[in-house]
């Protein structure tokens, strides 16, 4: 099956530019909605981008339980349930346009494990008992080591990056197998230390590369074939390094064999509204959608409401004789 | 109901030694399967503490979507399947003896949102279809702080921490809702950084705290009365300090009224296999077990067999003329 989303090389160059970086996510959505088909590295720099896999509600424990047990290859963002298109409350994927069945590039079609399709669109094949699992994408942290001075050359180069296939295996989970698939970047010798703690540092998406050095310990035969994506840029002096990779899914996919699967086409991911910053470890505990907290529902006290400082040593924290239920409210259950 | 749990009082201060913090997990699951109860803070230094919630399968898919939305209270290590009882592939309740049914020293049985039994031993409440949750629990980094000098006093006291129902709501998940329980510690003022920078490096046993402070804020009116575990111990010159607990799924339970759920009692946790070790922010991608890698599975390649060095600018890292594949092995897939 020629893949359109193999068709966009030369429309990715011409996109990875200072343009598509400076763009909202919101407008990168609506040109991928109007047909738009590019890699994404590169785009919307500031802001999170994410794997797609959306497979029918009978599948979802073992979906999510596989994530939850393979968390570098699958940091789960957020889960958009059966019957709902877009993510406002995890704010992944937002406004009055968001659609997750039209906003990415491209999007793959599996049927019993086997690619049957690739379209920009996927209304038509879309169902109401699909439950859609965004996963974190390593694209998010390529603008900090840019920033860094660490080299992302298939960015620079408006390219997809390299994915390979693996002889790391998942952990299983119910119907649910397969291997580690990881995106391989080209990085020079004395900056892996940095490529490392940097990247380790957004564990929601992908986190520290699982793999530096050797491709033959993984598995991987010929670099120059990757399983997806474009062949890598390596320039001399550059050593392999490997990280986890959201389309792991797929090729679990692909051994598992589900009824159906609809996925993102490798490389053209969702941009999302999530922050980079909002990614980075330690992350407040409500910025970030998947790390959020719970939500603050508390009734709201009135501004002029004010509490005491910190109890100092003059003044016990707990005084019996204080009431401390004068100041509150009833509880919530 | 009369809770066996706070029964422990005396037993746990008892045991809030030397003696218990140097057990092996395996012996104090031994003495917890053998009938006795006590809170197991300060148990098993070194080794990470874990709250138990099991649910008919039909309501493990929300359960995980719920703990998936609300990771601070709810960091999931593992999911044991229904129909088994130990959690050997992710290291957690491992051994022959390990057994999910009697290896905490008191489980809660919930009928229908209804605490309708306390129990040491859960087999006989037990049934196939449960799929037990394992969250991790915030004693794990108790010995961390008091290695750093931070007071942790319900330990030194052998008390039950104080844990509270809050007015913050967790996002919900299908069937399930409820709001956020928080544990207390009492912390010296000087040492509240300390205690936030701590505790933030293990964000799988719930990581910083959520609220430091006026409990009012948290909706939280008598400290002196929590709604779980025992009255909180704070000395003068102490704040305040909250952290996200594993008791919240109770809280949702009474509030979602499923069937059947059975969990620990409070602060009574499961002694996990897991190193604190591991648990600590960057962990090592095979070292803990929610957080591992996936398996290594690769065909064992000869020890003899070695790789040549990094590549260096004399010798371009991907050389065409190099045959990769030479070295490399069948795909698994």
């Amino acid at each position: 099956m020629a893949a359109l989303s193999d068709a966009g090389v030369g429309e990715g160059r011409q996109h990875a530019s200072h343009e598509v970086a400076a763009l909202e996510p919101a407008e990168a959505r609506r040109r991928f909605a109007a047909g738009l088909i590019a890699p994404t590295s590169g785009w919307c720099a500031g802001y999170a981008q994410a794997n797609v896999i959306a497979v029918p509600r009978e599948l979802a424990f073992d979906m999510l339980l596989f994530a939850q047990r393979n968390p570098k290859p699958c940091p789960v963002l957020d889960v958009i349930e059966a019957g709902q298109v877009s993510s406002e409350a995890a704010g992944v994927l937002t406004g009055p346009h968001a659609d997750i069945r039209t906003d990415l590039p491209a999007y793959r079609v599996y049927r019993h494990g086997e690619l049957v399709e690739e379209i920009t669109d996927a209304r038509a094949v879309w169902r109401e008992d699909l439950v859609t699992f965004v996963i974190g994408c390593s694209f998010t942290f390529e603008h900090p080591l840019l920033a860094a001075g660490v080299p992302v050359r298939h960015l620079t180069a408006g390219r997809n990056v390299a994915m390979y296939r693996t002889t790391r295996r998942c952990r299983p989970a119910g119907a649910l197998a397969g291997p580690l698939v990881v995106s391989l970047r080209g990085i020079p010798a004395d900056r892996v230390a940095d490529a490392v703690q940097i990247s380790g540092r957004y564990p929601m998406v992908h986190g520290a590369p699982v793999h530096v050095g050797d491709p033959a310990v993984l598995g991987i035969g010929d670099l120059d074939h990757p399983d997806f994506g474009h062949p890598p840029l390596l320039e001399p002096g550059d050593e392999p390094v490997f990280w986890a990779c959201g389309v792991t899914p797929q090729a679990m996919v692909m051994e598992s064999r589900p009824e159906l699967a609809i996925t993102h086409a490798p490389g053209h991911m969702l941009v999302t509204d999530v922050r980079d910053s909002d990614c980075l470890f330690p992350w407040a505990s409500r910025s970030t959608p998947q790390l959020r907290g719970p939500e603050d529902q508390r009734v709201s006290r009135s501004k002029g409401t004010s509490w005491a400082p910190a109890p100092s040593a003059v003044a016990p924290a707990v005084d019996p004789s204080v009431d401390w239920s004068a100041s509150a409210f009833a509880f919530a259950c």
